[in-house]
């Protein structure tokens, strides 16, 4: 449930430790750049940093004891390199400064496909809405029957917040442009008067634009980007719960098509709404996670006593959880079928049970119509 | 603790129930500007349009019965504009625009001494990086001695995240910019072929750009704006934690100053870190309340079955934190004094304990001031 | 939806400062009995220890700038008190002596109406389990039609965790039997060698055992509080999500019964499930909450620098929105009408859709009526 | 970090394979017990119940696709099963059923090596206060140095949480004591008449005691599981917290022995409160992952649709976080060596900043060493 789409192979094991060699392999380079290494340690170094070349569950069991993943990844690097350039690997750099850049690397690598999924899946739902912008339906509020509204309108409110979370998380690309380096105390003292420039060549080599300042205790961006996840997480969450409420036999009104998905292994002969329900669990998941990294932002001084470590395990899980839930969210728009027919029906029961409007809803939909169009029309414009 | 500064007046009871009749005011003038209304009507209706003129204590105990406080409003205003035009008070709109519009109002009204107490906080904290570019103080991760820095990149790090923090509170003003007009399921029937005119009147009554949309079940819009305020309260409760750490006794290179302050029932000649104490506790309670209106996210339909409910209080009390954390920092910014002396000192004794940097901390900046320097530049470029 | 029942006033402002004038009686009252204040001062200040004598509004403005309500509350006891016994207020307590023991208090004092409605709630509940221990319905799991059961168990279901829930909050009164009294720094020192016999003096005229040791920074016992709370909440949810759900148009299976409730300010026609609503509203709300306070427990050394703090109105809603809900489900029970002709209707819906066993349910229904059985049993076992 | 100590491997993939064939094995078995399948059956399929006969890997990739583990589980089972006898694989039962059990199987396997780790601290606590019941030091609040106090009295105040926590955490075991047996609907409905009897079979099969009925949305003892877990985890963290702030440099009453423990990428020298700060990280990860279960609550009639889901990876998180915590908690008092010569210094520094009573500590200890002698023992009296 928690690990469809690409996004669980981009925040896996293997690439955060490819992400940790990175950031060794780009500072090795920008500190040869400046004069600070010789170029051969620095290619000597570039070439060990491989993930395929070490043994994750190995690096994993040693992490355990020494708290990060970080001191036995160098220990390893540095028997790869060998000889007199063994000492030369993450010089002038503390751990933090290999996690977080990582963590940036890890988010920046998995919010592409986060962000193609959630494209398509709002492209897929814009389609939806202009099919059936008039293809009337009751309203429900309360989960009670209420007036005639269009489905059309329904799939527009989706796509309005759909629009709007994918907005905001491509903004959070901007905050995350910082790589992390700064050494023990942030102050990139290690590098005497060349921190700033050692800064600018590991973000080039990187691809990232040149860092402001070290944010070793300054979590904001971290947290917005987990903020962000988490709501494009609960606005999927909110098709979901939609869906599944529509997809009840009762109701009728969509279903998830599909041979042989979502059987139960009680009853075979069921056809579940699999890809909304998924998409419910993820977004029950992402509150709390979220909540967990604004907790974690007072970290003390120099380097947090706890706070930190709480972020990683947690980031990954949001990054994952989010390309889960894009994946299912694409998945469930590919596969919804809606039941223009069944719509109605429910319509004239609503009008028998004494809901007039229902009887005649064409004209009851007031500005359904344009508000669509309006949705649509802004979907287009930002490049939906 | 957590309801200082001007933000719990504008959050108060009286100042939703204010938004509530600006809302209902708005909308009896929309109406009548398109013809839906007698002018006379919409005039009496705005002239009854004042919460000094109600009970608010009455109008809480009924709302505990319905559900809602829109009912037992509705009934004093239609009561208090009498006669044959007390039929057209709320014409066309449900519950739910008129909580959701004076939701937004009620922030926007907040926002401002918010922001004006941010800016002055993050104003004072540039002046302190300035005056401190220089000043060594001994680093300090996993709050044990680590390595010289200076106190100015602390405080340019403290700003650096103030300012990311400010900047993304006031792009969610963008967010904000649509009041909420549907009538009973979103797609304005009550208004036949006039909805959008009566939206967009409404919206240019109060204030805001035309709306795109009703958002009923769309949560997004609110949920942004609760992690910003939270960003921004844990960006600040931060600085309290580091202040709380820096003063302790032990340690004594910062103090809140003032006379009477931060007394203790059982201490008398004790002086707290009260500002930096109540940042700390805002912090605390922020990302629970945050989480919440994420979990709030999956509202069913067209009206959501008690998610909605859960969002009014819960987004009250983070625009009240948040403006009272806001003034708490201002407040601790404006008192906050350095004692460039003991930090040399705990630097001396850092040294005897044989931190060799310490001894000679000059030399061992790095590139500290250069990075104060840019952190001030990007304030500055920012408005700041 | 938040006030509902006798919590609201149990916890109000009043309430609170009862409860810690309650305490400053009692601690004097202990001091006299022990020889350190004379009795005429104790009787003088518990005489003047009576919430009505002060203006809570008063009081209210004054502990935004303080930071507690403690110390304008004091000063105003002392000036009631006047003369030479004014000097005896308080004698050897801390500020949190006084808010931890109101604390305890009122929790004590909701707890019982809390206890009494959630009793009657499972009460009504056994009673729907036990009449419809034999009528059938159509099973839905996903939201989906699935194979037949009865409502006996489903009601049965929601009886079995609405016990659990009661006989864990029950167990929570024992680790509140401990009043707060610890003076500056939690070891009674100015009460001299008597320190133990005031505290017990103090926790008996209350109406508690003796106190094994002050908790300044130890908050388990407040964190446990707020689980129970919250789970006896989320357990009154489930049901409210139940009843919405069999409360749909297209479902309608049960009702809440009830002229003039539940109307909407759109559709004046409409009878919402209100107390169903309020519920899964109120269970939105509660887990960020004692999220909260578990993040709280964190307090440093021999009192918190924010965490405790961040207890107060957390703790004091967590009391209210319980108390709110029990209330609620309390209500919903009182009102909940079950339809079994439209479970028979919707059971043949099922089995013309293909569900064989619904076209005769009464064979496949394996061992409901002794699963109510026994959870019945398992109620009245319980005092129940 | 997150995964010391044995409850890494008990909560592992393969462990809760192996649970879930624990409960296929026990089905089959209770079945053939009653009659509902062939003795020989029942054998074959419980040889095949092995977790080293499959391959994680595979399954786990299947999972994502088909929303859960359990039917890829059962295809390989019955495969391995092979001929007439595969049919009877998981006779009667639903995927909740399994994964329930199996829950509840991996938290009983869990709880006995965190029970083991946090007796195993609180003894040593115990010790700690024992030896330092009258050790002086200056007890500290808002983080400024207030009035002597002894360094017993601070470890008496850990043990009695610990005490507390522990107590607490023992009573869940009891709601844990039912296995999840319900089949499609809850009712037992596959099993005939012989539903009840195959229930209690189970349950005695996997040394339980018979169950009251099936909880398949009724999550009460999911929750208070995690609640008390998080519990005990905040406990700790309190230690944490403490102890890394005893450990500064400028405090410096207490470190954490050990060589070659807590060394820094960038500092080698230094010796970091290692277990302390991983008790901290901990903590901060609790509470969100508490409060995911109980938003999770509400799950819709027969089985939920998305609620459920998100439980199975947040109730393995927090066993295994809790698991890591008592481990670093262990680990902690057994390296923790207090310093009673730097805190007599402390308190004469204290003394000459104006502290009187720290002057003369011993007069002013009140009640310190008695409160010790309490807490120690209830600590005795409850098997400590």
């Amino acid at each position: 449930v928690f690990a469809r789409g690409d996004g669980a192979a981009q925040t896996s094991d293997r690439a955060w430790l490819q992400a940790m060699l990175d950031f060794e392999s780009a500072l090795a380079r920008a500190c040869a750049s400046v004069g600070l290494l010789p170029s051969a340690a620095a290619e000597a170094i570039a070439a060990a940093c491989d993930a395929s070349l070490y043994d994750l569950g190995d690096i994993g069991r040693e992490s355990a004891a020494s708290g990060t993943p970080v001191m036995p990844m160098l220990e390893r690097l540095r028997n790869r390199v060998g000889g007199e350039f063994a000492q030369h690997v993450h010089f002038g750099a503390t751990s933090q400064d290999v996690i977080d850049t990582a963590a940036i690397l890890v988010a920046t690598r998995t919010l592409p496909a986060i962000q193609a999924d959630s494209l398509a899946a709002a492209d897929l739902c814009s389609g939806l809405a202009e099919r059936h912008r008039d293809t009337p339906m009751i309203g429900r509020t309360l989960l009670q029957q209420a007036l005639p509204t269009t489905f059309g309108l329904k799939a527009a409110g989706w796509l309005a917040d759909l629009d709007l979370a994918r907005l905001r998380l491509a903004e959070v690309a901007i905050d995350l442009s910082d790589v992390q380096l700064g050494g023990a105390v942030g102050n990139l003292s290690a590098f005497g008067d060349k921190g700033l420039a050692v800064a600018r060549a590991v973000a080039d080599t990187l691809g990232f634009e040149p860092p402001l300042a070290p944010w070793h205790t300054q979590r904001a961006r971290i947290v917005v980007l987990g903020d962000m996840l988490a709501l494009l997480v609960g606005v999927l969450g909110k098709v979901g719960r939609d869906v599944t409420l529509l997809a009840q036999d009762e109701v009728g009104e969509v279903r998830e098509s599909g041979e042989g998905r979502g059987g139960s292994s009680a009853m075979p002969h069921k056809q579940n709404p699999v890809s909304a329900v998924a998409l419910v669990a993820c977004a029950q998941r992402a509150p709390g996670l979220a909540a967990t990294l604004h907790s974690a932002m007072l970290q003390e001084n120099e380097r947090g006593a706890g706070g930190w470590h709480a972020e990683w395990e947690t980031l990954t899980l949001l990054l994952r959880l989010c390309g889960s839930a894009t994946a299912w969210g694409r998945d469930l728009f590919e596969r919804l079928e809606v039941d223009a027919g069944l719509m109605q029906a429910n319509l004239a029961a609503a009008a028998e049970a004494g809901i007039e409007e229902a009887a005649n809803p064409e004209a009851h939909l007031g500005s359904a119509g344009e508000l669509v169009d309006a949705v649509l029309a802004a979907h287009r414009g930002e490049g939906g």
